[in-house]
């Protein structure tokens, strides 16, 4: 849906942070304006004490327990939770729409069930839960970034939201996103620049990123992203988190209800999935939801149930995991491999098998996703910013600038050269097996990008992740660890292979003391054959648990 | 592939009606230049004699018990085939290429493995299949009916064609289609025109006419086609045949392998699916070949096991049986109405419950599926036939002249609207309900076309099949019933609603008494959700058993 806007953009822009600043206000401590008392009367203990404080709790299943025991209310979680979320957007401008009071209400609502014990308690009950500003939430707007989106609120809940709240979670706000969605920073006119919580001069990724920064500061407990090219995996990169991009092709989770840029392509679709601060959330996430039969609610979805045999078939085996340094476009940093190095031999250590992998068809699949941004001529995109009236930002205005349009017939030629690169993934699939029992490997283990986060404006390269959007391929992301003094000593010298290595390769030069003195988040991306969504969150857990130990972060 | 031709389009018709004509002619009993003794020495004692005719065994499990207990042989059985599909070929001109002598050495090389014990009987076994000349089987051409295709033989079997060979069938040959595939009759330029067996001058349907002609005459057991706008159920239908389209858009059968014309469209993607005579025979082939696990096949496929499950659960319990005798644009013709009412009554009296269903959204899903057919302009199908250089048949004409191409933009916005519809449609089967139990109904039964076969070039309406194509919904037809003499005392005088309820009404006008006196074929079209294949079967059964008894055509 697009608005003509009669107004100079700037005008809609001054409103619309104007009616946030209205929203907050009741809830910001300590400001001048702020009305200490809405989060003040939370009956709670120690709400500042870190031993005691809920938001710390990372996994989904332990603050329902918590919640079911009766240690904490609802409503006490909700407002711990809202507290984050207003510092964290003081600190990264994070947020967009703000859904505090019904999030609240809702709190109370949940909490009146569980004490009158009329209703069982529900998978999700109480979990607080931010979502990327392109779900619609009925009356709230879905700019995904555009001015001329603004103040054109949603009808009705998306299918996914619907979902989530009959499943007992609270909706507490939306969150920033770049311009057109297209792009793995987080920026546009409207809300202007996020920025990562370790450093404002940092990126914390993109699309997804208003979303990465509450979650890394602990200010949402279950984020919802979309991702075509990395937009969930690579904040969840960036910042430390659990992030997960399901098939979209033959979807199993509801996008309906999720207005997107360049809406009614069928190519590549985007994907929605979950972010979160453990792999415990995001598992109760998944199975919750399949199981809640999504297809009832979509049309594009399969009636593929949740697998819990594929699930825990992983646990009871070695597994054969192939492993992928580079991609042979860009190299990626030495902490980076350094990261990857030790998942490998920890896993390695624990029985599994260790099969190299290659990146034989990566660079093909990635360049015809690259024609395919632009097989419209960026008119979906151009119409978007023009009604608006706004600028476009950078990479957008590369993006629409890059390509002519294509005829429908062309458009079906680069169909059938999708399908044949994704014929040609399955049989290369097939081809790399253990030399040991001659199996096919479960999953393959590589990095999500070949850096960590980035000065703002730093992006250029997401063809670690981008592929498997290509393929429909589901991907995980999980932390695996950090940017470290020594990595500075690895050696970085080579011959770069291209425009897009040896911008990587002065990226280091330029920053690598920065990131190792910042200690950047460094993640792993486990990917599996499409819709195998159970084996990738499986095999996830098995390195999750060898990483951080089972008692970790569940 | 497009293959420019240097030669004039009939020289190139001459040589291939020649060469087929060359590979025929030692299996031509009784004709000057056949060589009887090809299929003469089949050491087989009553093969003329119908109560011993093994092609009049229409299960494909009864036949594969016949091989196991030695009572025919794969050889004795091929040979008893290719004899009526050479009869049937002579009668209806509906063979392209020719594979007997092949199928002749996999048949000895069947009874060979048998004989010796040394491998498993296959769920297949020794069963002959024919394939829509759009199938690649290595070493034939794959025309899908342009003379520009002609002469450049697959280099290797469809995904499909694998699969058939590994679970035993035997492949006898290839079967016309229409022009471009796009046309629910079947004629080209290449290999003419395919006729009824019934009456030369009606059509068998199409576009998997050819199919529908050879095992209406019993010449296959086990026919595949593709539809995309009801090229399966038609010719179904019409020859009084089982005809099954899956869902295509999350495909479960895999299509690799198969050209089609407009290849690399998404939009509505066309579905491969099995044709038969007898509903045992269509159970078996799908069952067998998911559980042979199609996605390891084709990367388009999905990993949906064969849920047995919901096969079995249908037969448990009273099914609630949506119905729809008229789609509001073409009214059918009373044979149609007739046929549909005595399987409503049927199923009413052995307790099952009858819904009535509507016609709505049926026409937009129809019209925008029309805009669909010309969005580049007739591009693809142009290029084609002039690279063929044969004319064109006058349906194709008309479809590649109908429409300027349009951009991807604006394609886009009509997968939009073809969303919005398909989730309209998903809320329409949810709204409507058993008055009795508030369940929803299981399936919709409806007529396949509103009319049987027709004189060549009389088709004008598959509203009835092209919806499911439209919405991504299985659909199986099964005979019902066929014209009768009663039929033509039934009321049709009533105001037509359009011009193709006007043409429709005309044509039982001028040829009911002429279809009564053939007694034509009338289907019956079972529809299910999006991927329930095994609920539209399982369905099917229930009503071709009350039908035609258990003991009828398995």
């Amino acid at each position: 849906m697009t608005i003509v806007n009669k107004q100079p953009w700037q005008e809609v822009v001054a409103r619309k942070r104007a009616e946030q600043a209205e929203l907050l206000a009741p809830f910001t401590t300590g400001t001048n304006n702020g009305n200490a008392s809405t989060l003040g009367d939370t009956g709670e203990q120690g709400q500042g004490d870190e031993g005691h404080d809920v938001t710390l709790i990372h996994s989904a299943n332990e603050l329902v327990d918590l919640i079911d025991r009766g240690d904490r209310t609802c409503v006490a979680v909700t407002k711990a939770y809202i507290k984050r979320a207003v510092e964290a957007h003081s600190k990264t401008n994070c947020l967009t729409e703000i859904a505090f009071d019904d999030a609240l209400k809702r709190a109370a609502e949940l909490d009146a069930n569980l004490a009158e014990g009329k209703k069982l308690l529900l998978p999700l009950h109480g979990i607080p839960v931010t979502l990327k500003d392109q779900f619609n939430v009925k009356g709230l707007d879905s700019t995904i970034g555009y001015v001329g989106r603004a103040f054109a609120p949603a009808s009705d809940d998306a299918a996914l939201v619907k979902m989530l709240r009959s499943l007992g979670a609270i909706i507490l706000a939306k969150s920033n996103l770049p311009q057109s969605i297209m792009w793995c920073e987080t920026e546009n006119p409207l809300w202007g620049l996020t920025t990562n919580p370790v450093d404002k001069d940092y990126t914390p990724g993109g699309s997804t990123g208003g979303e990465a920064a509450l979650l890394a500061s602990n200010a949402s407990m279950l984020g919802w992203g979309t991702d075509i090219g990395g937009s969930i995996r690579i904040p969840s990169h960036m910042m430390g988190l659990y992030g997960f991009k399901p098939s979209p092709q033959s979807a199993r989770l509801p996008y309906l209800g999720v207005p997107v840029s360049t809406e009614g392509q069928e190519h590549v679709p985007s994907a929605i999935g979950p972010l979160a601060r453990s792999l415990d959330t995001i598992h109760l996430t998944m199975s919750s939801l399949i199981r809640a039969k999504p297809w009832e609610f979509d049309a594009r979805c399969i009636p593929l149930t949740w697998r819990e045999g594929i699930y825990r078939e992983s646990f009871s085996r070695p597994l054969i995991i192939g492993v992928l340094f580079d991609d042979e476009v860009v190299r990626a940093h030495p902490p980076i491999s350094r990261v990857l190095q030790s998942a490998v031999d920890v896993l390695r250590n624990a029985g599994h098998e260790i099969v190299e992998w290659n990146a034989d068809l990566h660079e093909d699949c990635v360049r015809i996703m690259d024609q395919y941004y632009t097989v419209d001529g960026g008119e979906d995109i151009r119409n978007d910013v023009l009604a608006g009236g706004e600028p476009f930002i950078p990479h957008v205005e590369r993006l629409v600038n890059r390509g002519k349009p294509i005829s429908v017939y062309e458009y079906w030629q680069l169909n059938k050269k999708k399908v044949e690169l994704q014929q040609a993934y399955l049989e290369k699939w097939d081809s790399i097996r253990s030399p040991n029992s001659g199996q096919k490997v479960d999953v393959i283990l590589m990095p999500p990008m070949p850096h960590t986060s980035v000065p703002h404006g730093g992006c250029r390269w997401v063809g670690y992740t981008k592929v498997w959007n290509f393929l429909d391929y589901p991907a995980l992301v999980i932390p695996g660890g950090s940017v470290q003094k020594d990595d500075l000593s690895a050696p970085w010298d080579f011959e770069t292979r291209g425009p897009e290595d040896e911008w990587n390769q002065k990226l280091w030069k330029e920053n690598g003391e920065h990131m190792a003195s910042l200690a950047l988040p460094v993640g792993l991306q486990i990917v599996g054959r499409k819709l195998e969504e159970e084996k990738v969150l499986a095999v996830g857990k098995v390195l999750d648990d060898l990483l951080r130990g089972p008692a970790g972060r569940k």
